[in-house]
């Protein structure tokens, strides 16, 4: 069992909690041998719950004082930059979700550490890379079956139930495109492989008035021209009350395929007075559980078998720019180009 | 017009209705002419509504002093049999409701009735067989779709709100099996093309023990063995919440069709706080109104290019005989041979 | 059977016929009685299967040698606006396949002919507003189900099979706004009932690259902004190979109503080697043809009834502006406010 | 990580090793610490894929020179009762896989076992019932949402990829009842809360001949009575071709669950020139993989929290009388009653 990798977490939030226990308890070759929080309630958590007793409340002792492998970075937006670098400056693996950097500018430092650090793997939580289903779709378009991808139609939507936290998550968060329709861009790129030459979007706060009042909206729709010619179709709402409707589109020159249509709860369909009906998944974490369990797994192979992430720190930057592209053309109401 | 096929109707109730709106609007070659009912309110619709004159009270003299070329029957069960054979013996072309007689004895005249009068084409109103969808099935397996059927499982499904209703109706109705598997047992021999060997029924009334009183049920299951060797399951229940939800699926060595699983109202999907649902047509009126059109216009049809119908006489006498066994099996809880 | 309602037909294409034969055969009180055509196959075969003696290749003969209550013009796009406006001027009452005009001006023409001729009813084929789930959903939004609507998303997608034939049709039709997304830009409106403020359009020829040549494209999205507000995403594709798959999305603020999305031909799946799939409509014929009758009636039924039909002239020339403002924004690369 | 549950396997077939990689990365405090296989390969897989250096070819020694918690059996059928009755009288708490025993006999033995060593945990692997739709389903029957159940239908569908082989396996398996429908018996019973009290099986050798040389079928269909009166329509297929397809619906006095229907792969749909379609699972192991990780899961919680496994050996009792009643019918064409 010594070759197992020794990680090390920071931010034991709702989700950085969901990784620990996965890192802890489903990963092959992995083992969560330290945590880092500012709450001395999450540190108890891990000790109690997971068994863990290297505990810190400060990163850089963690980094000091533990023999790490990797860091898993689950701590606060605005940290992210600064402890993927210290982390990649101390020889060790990192894994970040998503945002990598709150700017375009720490988007670009972490690129250039990343490539001062090429032994390090690194790893951006684009979390929907690894669900079964958008993976099954990469491998269905990578063999030919919708012949050439031209269009994308993505769209995040969350419970209406979880508006009003998210109104004041808005300031760090980056708002509505940057938050939520981040992975719909990354996803685009994926399935398209070009990059977004122009974006135009529009939206409004037809719910939730007070999103309005922070120059955000709880709905939104957007156009996006590719550099060479492809065009995606990204929205996003805040306001859904069946439940964690993320869903994707792909259409190619011979066929379409769409993925999560339908965000079904699980395999049960309910026949009363209603009808027919499926319940469904009610946030990110139910949706996409498998996905963050395949994503830690990947990274501990990645690192295992000295393979490379199937996203690099480009990605990253490159969908942050897309995202504040985005933002600047609700704010503005004009065309942007990048 | 003068080419139009004209035709007198008996039976004006709902689903009498249905028909003579069906053949008076929607029909092409058809003319109803005539209406026939013991109902004066009956009559008095059919002289405003589709501006009939010719209205009787006796079926007899309708015969008598029409010049019809058909007559549609959709009076109560009781009726049918002596109906059909006057109007054969009028030299009249003749559809009839189901049940075709209400015991074995009655189809037996009635296919005596047809054989003596071969120019005459007679109809019985197995309405599924017009429904596109069973249809479009049909076609499939002579397609050679699903290689050769060997197994049926079709289900009768309705709402409980008719339930109170129907139990007054078993009487005259001949029992759930006759009632409501007639329709699947014709489709199972249809799909099959084999006849029933032997028949074991069960049930019971949950939901209504009245039913039990009328030594009925209201909700079954039975299997049937065919002389080649095929099988079918049939089931029926008149105790459904969600909608008229009667659905066939039919299995062959190359593959599966599955007919009218969750029986939509129609193309909308209702996303709200219970998740994605779909509304359900709540009686088979909405869920064949298509086939009852299809029925009428392909009656006229052969009439004017003197074509056979697809189902003969004959056709009814088997179903009734396997719905006989059906509610024996039942009874006395024993399998039953034909 | 004197009280039906006399009409006669221009244009007896393959829509034409379709539209005839309802009129001729499956609409209440409706009486096709004469027909026109400039095509001697088309007026023989309205002879020979509908029946019909009084044929003309000339629309004024028509108008003027016939007693008819209404026209129903279903004639090339060029020749709407003349024909409508002379049939108003001979105090029928009109109903008009889109586009009613081939641009603004035409469309304000037959508005100015509609104020001049209250008597007479007037009706432009958008036929969706006719079908039973769109017709269905307009139900639910008016009875709050989904709350205020905000968003609608709707999109039309014609198969691969026909796009060599829309090639030459460009021209005389529009172009793929003016021919397609006119439905989408009037269900838009119907739902939201709102008017469109700006527009912007992006797509390309990425199949058939012909249509570049005529200034047009194969596949679009487009984002409109309404005055108060709302929004909506219109797509169109040229180049689907699963079959035609038009349908509509509307966002509220409590819910969401989907209608059409499966194009399912009917209610038959197939499991097989490919799994469980569903086989769709072919083309707007066959998803629509009970939105083609209902139409049909209740443009009769109007007449009879002395009642408005459900959309007026009005809403011919707006959708006409949209439309043209999206080919604007297409040509131009640029937002374009109406 | 003194407190994990220290486990031996024995049977490291394709399902051993499932089960085997489930417990030794998966599984939340299980530690696999000990191997047993006839098989040198299947060992040398346990050491180089797994890291188990404890392997054993005699399940004997494994129990006697391992310091044991647990055993996992996966054996052949033929070794269950006596490793089952062995691993009790050491002290340790069994999983079996099923069947329990090969016969009714030697589950009484293991029921009994079972009760002489109260302090072990038993769990025989119904996986069906850790499946997250299945656990769910049951939850809403709990929970009122249909009312009473009175029906359950229930199959066991495998692609027909696996017939050649499965015909060699059915002297051991004891036959498609016993072997397929035995988890159907087990559900029936779960959700009706019922024992059955008569059984009559039908079937045939449809597609492949050679299973009637060996009293087998390879599609099948029964009706099960219970003693309360509730019913079950059981059906095995060993011959599908769309995918593993095992589905269960359960009717109540108020609402119907269908669990299941469409065994999706995932959550991609293809829309191409086949129409819209979805690929199914291919086997159990795939259906039921995330079952198969909460069935190892609970297992070793029940084991960490003293609390009992939610079924008994009584369970695999029951189900296996069933399952030989069923096979009895089938052979002897009649009513069986227990």
């Amino acid at each position: 069992m010594g070759k197992r990798v020794k990680i090390g977490i920071v931010g034991l939030g709702r989700l950085g909690k969901h990784h620990a226990e996965n890192l802890a308890w489903h990963t092959k070759d992995a083992a969560l041998v330290a945590a880092c929080s500012l709450v001395q309630e999450e540190l108890d958590w891990a000790h109690d719950i997971l068994g863990i007793n290297a505990l810190y409340q400060s990163y850089e002792e963690m980094l000091d004082n533990e023999k790490l492998d990797a860091v898993w970075i689950a701590s606060s937006s605005a940290q992210h930059q600064k402890q993927i670098v210290q982390a990649l400056d101390h020889g060790l693996h990192v894994f970040s979700e998503k945002p990598m950097g709150v700017n375009v500018a720490e988007c670009k430092i972490i690129e250039r550490a990343t490539q001062l650090h090429p032994e390090s793997k690194f790893m951006i939580g684009f979390v929907r890379r690894f669900d079964p289903s958008y993976v099954y779709a990469k491998e269905l378009v990578e063999r030919g079956v919708i012949g050439t991808p031209f269009l994308v139609r993505s769209q995040t939507v969350d419970m209406d139930t979880y508006a009003a936290f998210q109104v004041k998550f808005v300031p760090s968060s980056g708002g509505i495109f940057l938050d939520m329709n981040i992975h719909d861009i990354d996803l685009a790129r994926w399935y398209l492989e070009d990059e977004v030459a122009s974006v135009y979007a529009i939206g409004g706060s037809y719910v939730h008035p007070e999103f309005e009042t922070v120059n955000d909206a709880d709905n939104t729709a957007a156009l996006l021209k590719f550099k060479k010619g492809s065009m995606a179709i990204l929205s996003v709402s805040r306001t859904a009350f069946h439940g964690h409707d993320t869903h994707t589109e792909i259409t190619g020159s011979k066929g379409i395929l769409k993925i999560g249509h339908t965000p079904s709860k699980n395999r049960v369909e309910i026949l009363d007075v209603d009808g027919v009906r499926t319940e469904c998944v009610k946030d990110f974490y139910e949706r996409f559980s498998e996905a963050f369990l395949a994503e830690a797994q990947d990274f501990v192979d990645c690192i295992v078998s000295n393979k490379q992430p199937r996203m690099t720190a480009q990605d990253g930057t490159k969908a942050t720019e897309v995202g504040f592209a985005m933002t600047q053309s609700f704010g503005s109401g004009t065309i942007i180009s990048l």
